[in-house]
């Protein structure tokens, strides 16, 4: 157990090495074109405060999943062109949280200030957050023209970018922090937003990754792999919406704001879904409401509604469902069901 | 001459019509990923209100351009595929302005509100503008994928795009219009912005994408092309400086409001590389205010200067340096000389 630790702790290490390089590659680039001083300096603080820093969670899952598939076979130059993939997932996500953080107004990420907050960036961080998207297509270029899957990463990504931003449209108009209106919301709604805002580029994206990279070319072999990762990734954001509300801040490592936010969380639909009149008045009165005492009004009907039991239900109902597809996983199309039970491992640990 | 206007109204009517089944397309794609109703209507007025609209000169020169390469051997295919990437220009285009209207402040578009300035859109036009680039690589994808220019095609946008973020990080440091400080601009500055900015993907990328529609394969033939089209494009940006301040309202359409608004013109980084101290400090004093007479003490200054002669002498030296330019093209590369002579005929027509 202790030897399993301290080999994370060194592949994340590993992991982290190689993005300085992965920077100055882009720097370099700027050279090239005879950009002016201030501009490249500029664009090195937005490379450096805005993609490292995260948990690496996406970043690490396609080198991790590529050891699985390949087992013993693996390379050096293997890890490090999964490590330079696991880094264009992180280059995504920097995409995604600098623009969100925008769009969500918010004010802290990742313990910093968000990139727009910092003095004297603002809406340049619009244009700042498209540059981080455009490095991964710099580095698929370089580093994978000579292979014949570079098209399938290319499109690969542009497929899951789209599908990210469909998801962030719908939560954006679903749930505005300054427009509460529960009848936009619906279990079918949540779901559209979590599958399409996070699972595919949180889980699918990083093990289809691997799996183009390991030389896997059916269809079929996609298609098992969207079908345990998307529902995993589903109830991942689920669990995250539990945990908001219901979770240790202490072990979280913050306080849950879902409810004061007007979030379109996994609880509230429930509570919507099930809710009598009566019990529906004191939702669309307090949900979204910055006011502690309209907040413990929507936690104690989840009390009421049994919210919590209706988790623990759907908690194990999702985990058999998943173990079962896991087990009719068909190995010779060149997955591994060991890739899935690694994902089912972490996550459902998570709540303990 | 009136059967040359009427040829013209007929190819951009064609080229319009294309477009809402582009659009449909799209949409067909929201309804596959069961995308929730009012997602769905949304990217709908997404799509038609910030894509077409324009003078559509960009993606219109991709058409004219494979018209001059292929003469009478165009067939119906050729025009449509070419009318595509052309509208691909323009979806690329709308990303951009979408955006630069959020990161400029900016009110009014096309002579409507700018998109972001809708009632309920705001910041959500951030990931709007994400979506419009996310069909480029659709397009490309659904009818591209076939030929053996696909990829090409698609890096060759993934290059423009970043060239043009580029120019535009470059643009808004250099000249916030809250915050004038003349030190940070220059010739080689304006240089920089207007290459990066506007001219790979107002120039370079239609010729481009029409060349590689020809089959045109070698880098030279390339290499040519943006030789010539990147000063076409440098000029044409400026004379549109030019134009701003000394051009007839009534013609251009518009009342200049760079002075005003603090841009990094070519005609002020003129007037700032030959001013003398006491000039430069009239510069300092008065440019970039919302105010009448700051801009008048500009504009006089500008003519103590004689800052429009140094333009003219300007605009016949480039105009001569491109027709020598041209005159040297290899055609047996693939290029066609008649091919930027056409642009040249436009632009440097537009003063008069």
């Amino acid at each position: 157990m202790v030897a399993i630790k301290l080999q994370k702790e060194e592949n994340r290490k590993a992991f982290l090495d190689v993005y300085p390089r992965l920077a100055d590659e882009i720097l370099e680039e700027l050279k090239k074109y005879n950009m002016p001083e201030d501009a490249y300096e500029w664009t090195k603080e937005n490379l450096f405060y805005n993609v490292p820093g995260g948990k690496l969670n996406r970043g690490l899952s396609v080198v991790d999943t590529l050891r699985i598939l390949k087992g013993d076979a693996i390379t050096e130059d293997d890890v490090f062109k999964a490590t330079v993939l696991g880094w264009l997932v992180e280059f995504l996500q920097a995409f995604f949280l600098v623009s969100d953080d925008i769009m969500d107004a918010s004010i802290t990420r990742r313990g910093q200030p968000c990139w727009y907050k910092k003095d004297g960036v603002g809406m340049v961080a619009i244009n700042d957050a498209f540059i981080l998207e455009s490095c991964i297509y710099i580095f698929l270029k370089k580093y994978f023209k000579a292979t014949d899957y570079y098209i399938d990463l290319v499109e690969l990504f542009h497929e899951v970018t789209f599908q990210t931003e469909l998801g962030q449209l719908c939560d954006l108009i679903t749930a505005p922090e300054d427009h509460v209106d529960l009848s936009k919301f619906s279990v079918a709604k949540h779901k559209f937003i979590v599958i399409f805002k996070t699972a595919y580029y949180s889980f699918y994206l990083p093990v289809a990754l691997a799996m183009m990279m390991n030389g896997v070319k059916t269809q079929e072999a996609y298609d098992q792999a969207r079908n345990i990762l998307i529902p995993l990734g589903e109830y991942f954001q689920v669990q995250d919406d539990y945990l908001d509300c219901y979770g240790d801040p202490a072990f979280i490592g913050k306080i849950g704001t879902d409810i004061q936010d007007n979030k379109c969380s996994w609880l509230v639909n429930q509570a919507l879904a099930i809710a009598t009149p009566e019990q529906r008045q004191v939702l669309d009165d307090n949900y979204g409401k910055k006011d502690a005492e309209a907040e413990a009004k929507i936690k104690a009907l989840y009390i009421d509604l049994g919210i919590e039991g209706i988790y623990k239900a759907y908690e194990e109902k999702s985990f058999q469902d998943l173990t079962a597809l896991i087990a009719q996983v068909d190995e010779s199309t060149g997955v591994k069901k060991a890739v899935f039970t690694e994902f089912m491992d972490k996550i459902y640990k998570r709540t303990k």
